[in-house]
């Protein structure tokens, strides 16, 4: 259908942080906006580990982006994938093979993991930026106590498990104090033939220290805390390989029988599609009013976007950017309809902080840090505070309450998986 | 590792109502458990529909075995599938390849629908048993709303989405009931191009009225309570063949964008692999006290068994008589090691309830009938207790509040879609 209401139309594509802000600060106002997504919902991503390590559920963390805005009367949502655009045309080009023109288009597609080259590392070593993969991640971690189990019943021998993350960014740090906490206490009184607090939980990090853009104190504190949690912090550790049951560090080949990636950053191709020149990294380099350079009525932000703010610091790829980055984009589209001039995005760091297993933290708050249980229940408001829509509000505060009394996961659950696909009845070796 | 405890070892296969209020009335007891299912989880078959239509998590009502049954110590689940029996040697033979010795042989693998020798039609027309199933459904019919409003956006041209659901009894009731409240009430606030609420919902049951199981009184007034949903209830009406977009009925081709299956029984094939004849579907006649004829060691329970109890009752294919016949059968097995005489099953009929939408319900319980709201807050309360494990309870009271409340379902995600499945934009006809 041919847009006709005679008002600008804006299409934003990507319902991330970036995309769904942009399309909120739209809410109501003159335009005319359509939000596409290949995924049907919102996904908070800084909670997706804790559906990984079975403690919430995808719906305590998603909500279909049609749901979220409803009540924007304005605002279409379209089930569709991008391919690509023809911004001479001002027209965005589906997978179906149709066409959506635009007044204003918003690029918000996001990022995944960089594997440095070697895709083929994925299969071995999922990362986190979906509700798929934090299933994935969540049947691989369960399905190695179950193996593990199973070849203790049933031949009398086993060894602890060996679980390996990649990458001391938070995230990293998020799933290897969490997959401890899994080892140690939620999964400790399922298992019969094996004990999973023998496990082992690797952290591995190329550069000197973990959460390097942390204060060194903060880093040195998030180390304390995961070793005290029994996480082995291996720094100045590059991994060099991945295959099945083993990973290479440096020249050593090391047994891992889960590997997880949380390091690098691979924009969305959709950036190349924009026909300019990315960095290394995939993301486009924009304007300071995060415009495509010659053509204003582009926008690339979040994960996809490069750029040094205004007040000259490069802008990090943290949903807290991406939020501040949608909301400006809307505003200075409605400046543009008003004749105001724009205005250029400056980032406000409202502090950073990571989780460390089941209530301890670090964070770091308007120039201050904290560590330990008070940093936990500060992260615990704000990322509740944060969530979109009361139901996940409440559900995940229920669960987090639930959890902490009864010191277990909600509900360790696999599913689609396929029996055939894991037997290993062989007498653990070092595959190494 | 071969059975070294010195007491009796009893094997359960299947870890559905059946096997696991067997296992349960073992707990503690002098014998060692080893509870055999392919998937981690016990699944609460009653509010699966409830899932398949977004109202409540995977979480909600699936538990893992494991969990469910961590305080008893003399019970070990084991994640593998049961292959075949060598019952002379008293052995399970696993898909490993691995054996498992057994001194008692509990087989309770249930049912799956049967597509009466078309198992073709399963693609088109996905039956509801487990968990993926149910995921599988809710991605069909949120996939069809979100197909209908992108040729509506893109093409100017939609029509109103048809469900059809194949067969009448208390699971095709129910979908059909909840489809329609999903089309009408759940989803109608979040599109913004098609009309939800003209969606139309057709039951088709090939016999003369729907819930045959119950009396002509609750059949009607069920039907009745359909159709002031919108429900066209097709009774007499046999389906005969299901393609994509569409099904026979009778010598008629009727258009249908999504077609789930809810009729017919095949028990697991594990009932053949006992070496005995089975019925048309596939189940194993068993004695008064379920045990295989000439096996007194083998009891058959659940879906996969059939029979006729001491009162001459034929015993039905639902979760209150497989939880029967779980109890008796532990009984069973403990009066055997006290030198007692076992008892013979006796179905218990506690009566039977379907719910029809939002909240209605049918409901015959010692000799009376209810239906409407009476009938629903009855089911509620009985459903509620029969749940595993009280996070799940408390959670699910608390979804059902919630969705009362807002009228909406709790998180309609579609995931694990891929969205070249399903992109069609030719103009909508009739394909029938």
């Amino acid at each position: 259908m041919a847009h006709s209401s005679g008002r600008p139309h804006v299409v934003i594509v990507g319902g991330g942080f970036g995309g769904l802000y942009t399309a909120r600060g739209l809410a109501g106002a003159p335009v005319d906006v359509t939000l596409i997504d290949r995924k049907n919902h919102h996904t908070f991503q800084p909670l997706l580990y804790q559906v990984a390590l079975a403690v919430l559920s995808p719906a305590d963390i998603a909500s279909p982006l049609r749901r979220i805005l409803r009540r924007a009367r304005n605002i279409r949502t379209l089930l569709e994938e991008v391919v690509g655009f023809d911004l001479d045309a001002r027209r965005v080009k589906l997978q179906s093979g149709a066409e959506r023109p635009y007044d204003y288009l918003v690029v918000a597609a996001g990022a995944r993991h960089s594997y440095f080259g070697h895709d083929e590392w994925e299969r071995n070593a999922p990362g986190l930026k979906t509700i798929e993969d934090a299933i994935e991640i969540r049947n691989r971690l369960l399905l190695a106590f179950e193996s593990a189990e199973r070849r203790a019943l049933l031949t009398g021998h086993w060894e602890p498990l060996t679980f390996a993350v990649v990458g001391g960014g938070p995230t990293g740090v998020e799933l290897a104090g969490a997959i401890a906490d899994l080892a140690r206490i939620a999964l400790a009184r399922d298992f019969r033939s094996i004990n999973t607090r023998t496990a082992k939980v690797r952290l591995y990090e190329g550069s000197p220290r973990i959460l390097g853009a942390y204060s060194e104190e903060s880093s040195e504190k998030a180390r304390k805390q995961l070793e005290e949690l029994g996480v082995e912090v291996l720094t100045g550790r590059l991994v060099t390989a991945v295959e099945p049951g083993r990973l290479r560090v440096g020249d050593e080949w090391e047994r891992a029988d889960v590997v997880l990636w949380a390091t690098g950053v691979a924009a969305s191709p959709l950036g190349r599609a924009l026909g300019v020149e990315t960095d290394r990294a995939g993301r486009v380099p924009v304007e300071p009013d995060l415009s495509l350079p010659g053509r204003r009525e582009v926008f690339v932000i979040g994960d996809m976007a490069s750029l040094v703010d205004v007040n000259g610091w490069p802008v990090p790829g943290l949903a807290a950017a991406a939020i501040q980055q949608g909301e400006l984009t809307a505003r200075n589209i409605l400046r543009d309809l008003r004749g105001e001039p724009r205005r250029p995005f400056a980032y406000h760091d409202r502090g950073t902080m990571a989780t460390i297993g089941r209530h301890r933290a670090v964070a770091e708050l308007g120039g201050r840090r904290f560590s330990g249980v008070v940093a936990w229940l500060l992260w615990s408001l704000v990322h509740v505070a944060l969530l979109i829509g009361f139901r996940n509000r409440a559900a995940v505060m229920a669960q987090w309450i639930w959890a902490y009394l009864t010191r277990a996961g909600s509900s360790p659950l696999i599913t689609e998986y396929d029996t055939r696909a894991s037997i290993d009845l062989a007498p653990d070796t070092q595959r190494a």
